[in-house]
């Protein structure tokens, strides 16, 4: 047992998006070692069926178990969506999502219970947030949005361009009419499109970050399991692992990007073999 | 070898866009039946790298065969310009790509030998166009440019648009700039980006539809071997079989809009099995 406090966090993704999450647990939990996985071969997961992103997910952790991690963070909002109820009980490793701890802050902060979630088409079609919100408040109204191009004009640089504020007005147009005071970004890229939405949003709408909750209930769940790991790092700060299904080299640029992290390796693996 | 006539021709894209060529073949050639098979699941090919694209491009050349198809079509400029001598050597079928027969339009069309191209990442990284021109027409000069946004605004439905005019402009500025006569629609997806791309380019300029090219060819090719189907189809017109690696639902409302043809039904493969 003490030896497994050492072990990596595994952390997967369709992509890149899922770096925001690993950026708050580099943040948070500065002595944990990461182990990522990009599906880069097959991203994006937000326009596919539940089946497809289920079997894909199901390959993910059964490769991030031979890479014995303590622990399992879904870090896309549409496999969390489609697929972490089989996932746990497949897997004995204690795995979480990103939409419970993104859905369990929205409902902390409103204060007139209108909610907005921002997502890809299979997150909102999911209507996994609103399903996990009622829960925790049947009170709380949730009004999901799908923003489709949001996903390709991250992934393009365009992260504040008069474009996107455009995109972005069409999109959140319902969302500002509704009168919600709080919004999930419920999509693990759109983080980086904070700035913009902010602005055409308004200030007095709350933004949610389910990247910054969902590292925080990876510490919670840590502590509580006893598997922190209380070891410090040192000068070595390269000790991260990072796996691709595809495009290891453009996956480097963009992460270096997002982490600000001097990634010094990515490796491609063979998902579809596990 | 007389049945071999009334076999179906094989086309595949990643996703929709290859329907553009389908379209031309039911308008040139209506007495083919076509089999179409887009790898809907592992969508888009253009940001994927060679190694990946090729591999998925000869999963799909195999259930094709299994489907007794009499030539293959890869209705793809990606999977055309990274994989077709590949998968020229692996199939004893005939078979053509939308690459060379839109290059061969080209260096017919133009006055000035100045050629533009656009197209994905992938296509245009390739520099297949300007290989293939170059063999055909050494004076001409070739300026691509990579357009990765205009896929997902085809896919959004945003064919004509304040904002796809916008991202129009940045893409082409270059091209109009370099003073070409020509511009090949280097993506299956942009003959649906048609009045746009006029528009903002200008009408002095040619645009190629490869997709309509390529369909000539294929008629061509028919005719020379022998294989051309002589039997009229009457009132019938569903012959036709789509297949897609995810997502039946979805493909046959985008697939209905870009054909105007009544697709009953879409089945599903497990592509990777092949």
């Amino acid at each position: 047992m003490e030896k497994k406090k050492y072990a990596p966090i595994g952390v997967f993704d369709s992509g890149v998006g899922g770096l925001t999450v690993v950026k708050e647990i580099m943040h948070q939990i500065p002595n944990e070692k990461v182990v990522y996985f990009g599906d880069t071969a097959r991203v994006p997961y937000g326009s596919k069926s539940k089946e497809t992103v289920t079997k894909y997910a199901e390959q993910i952790v059964r490769f991030l178990e031979q890479q014995g991690v303590k622990a399992i963070v879904v870090a896309c909002n549409t496999a969390s969506s489609y697929a972490l109820d089989i996932l746990e009980k497949e897997t004995d490793i204690p795995i979480i999502g990103v939409v419970k701890p993104g859905a369990k802050c929205a409902v902390e902060v409103t204060r007139n219970q209108k909610i907005g979630v921002i997502g890809t088409d299979a997150t909102i079609g999911s209507k996994m947030y609103p399903k996990y919100i009622e829960t925790l408040s049947p009170k709380a109204e949730v009004i999901g949005k799908a923003c489709p191009l949001f996903c390709p004009l991250v992934e393009e640089g365009m992260w504040e361009d008069p474009v996107t504020d455009e995109i972005a007005r069409r999109y959140l147009v319902e969302l500002i009419d509704s009168g919600i005071d709080t919004l999930i970004l419920g999509c693990t890229h759109y983080p980086l499109l904070r700035k913009t939405v902010q602005k055409i949003i308004g200030e007095q709408v709350t933004l949610i970050n389910p990247a910054y909750e969902t590292a925080r209930e990876l510490k919670e769940l840590l502590t509580k399991e006893n598997l922190l790991n209380d070891q410090e790092r040192g000068l070595n700060t390269n000790i991260h692992q990072f796996y691709v299904s595809d495009g290891a080299e453009k996956f480097k640029t963009i992460a270096n990007m997002i982490l600000k992290y001097g990634i010094l390796s990515t490796k491609v693996v063979q998902i579809e073999n596990y």
